[in-house]
């Protein structure tokens, strides 16, 4: 059913369009135009049909789309209709924060296990977790590795525990630590969040206002 | 003296290239050429060569780059050769985090105000900054606006918030809530950082491995 070419972009784009569809759901909105979705996201109506037909036929001429039908598939494309479970490595400030607050379960993640290394965090208790110690890790992972981990500890050991993770069968690597992951295989997914790059980027938008009228995803 | 035709997975490429020059210059390397930095960075010497053209000629046939010169060049083009002023607004695990460990002096940011609104955290010193309660907000961006304003605060705030710093002249806004923010105009520059967008990024590659081949910036 794949008529257009999906590019990086698409992807990115497949996020938006779940946060909207879910707020106009919240709102008991039942149906919507490409028109209409694409000024709310400030996107084109073009640009929505064609990212859509990437993956289906979803709209209906005349209709628009069916906002509850549209949010189910646009859920599946993204691969969140079935349980994953994740542990996160790191439970300073920027762990804790994603314990205490990021919604996993809501993108069908649950997470079973966080780790740190620190004495004074090690055996705490956060959002139903106690934190244990980084050195167990490697035994954890032979007993049953997680889907995805998430790296929230400082950079230096990042390359060497994600190699572990790799080994472990860990597929997903969402990575905060602000280096970059050695090639793992095609088998194993890696989602940078580099924090400089976005200020950078940030940066180069003040310094360039004018390329901020450059298409963005 | 542009050749290329920017675009925005260029832009996301050079905070990349900096990282990269930032490594090789702290292991003395004097000169790369494009084909051994593409094989660190995992991309080609045409991408780079054609990324670089962009903004000017930096390397010389036969001889590569020279790092020094190629990472100066680089660092003008992000627009961190001049100090900006950054306030900080959330000082919970996520914005103490931020005002922590993130290295803003080393992208020529200076954070010079910090904001929450718990009684617990309001008085407290981090980093050198007293939190300051967010009621004050309002008349301290009179007084003189940052170039930035870094949003760590939970997102029902967000679009008041960025408002009121985009009318206050704030001209660019590093946003981390989870809130798509309101249009303020050409003159403000907002940068997301969604982390759901992320994991859901990281979930469809798991979910459609075969589509990881796909080229990212």
């Amino acid at each position: 059913m794949r008529k257009n070419k999906i590019s990086h972009n698409v992807i990115l784009r497949l996020p938006r369009y779940l946060r909207y569809l879910e707020e106009l759901r919240s709102k008991d909105v039942v149906r919507i135009s490409s028109g209409e979705l694409g000024r709310l996201m400030g996107i084109t109506a073009s640009q929505i049909r064609q990212d859509l037909s990437c993956f289906g036929e979803f709209g209906q001429q005349g209709y628009g789309y069916n906002v509850e039908m549209l949010l189910g598939e646009v859920a599946k494309i993204l691969g969140i209709r079935r349980e994953r479970r994740a542990i996160i490595i790191g439970a300073g400030n920027l762990g804790r924060a994603i314990i205490g607050k990021f919604p996993f379960e809501q993108y069908a993640f649950r997470l079973t296990a966080a780790y740190d290394v620190s004495h004074e965090i090690v055996g705490t208790e956060m959002a139903g977790l106690t934190i244990r110690h980084a050195d167990t890790l490697a035994a954890d992972l032979q007993d049953s590795p997680p889907d995805i981990a998430v790296l929230t500890m400082s950079g230096e050991s990042a390359r060497t525990i994600s190699t572990l993770l790799a080994d472990a069968g860990v597929r997903g690597i969402w990575n905060f630590t602000n280096q970059d992951l050695p090639n793992m295989g095609p088998d194993v997914i890696v989602e940078n969040l580099h924090f400089s790059d976005s200020l950078l980027t940030l940066s180069y938008y003040m310094t360039h206002p004018k390329d901020n009228e450059l298409e963005k995803p």
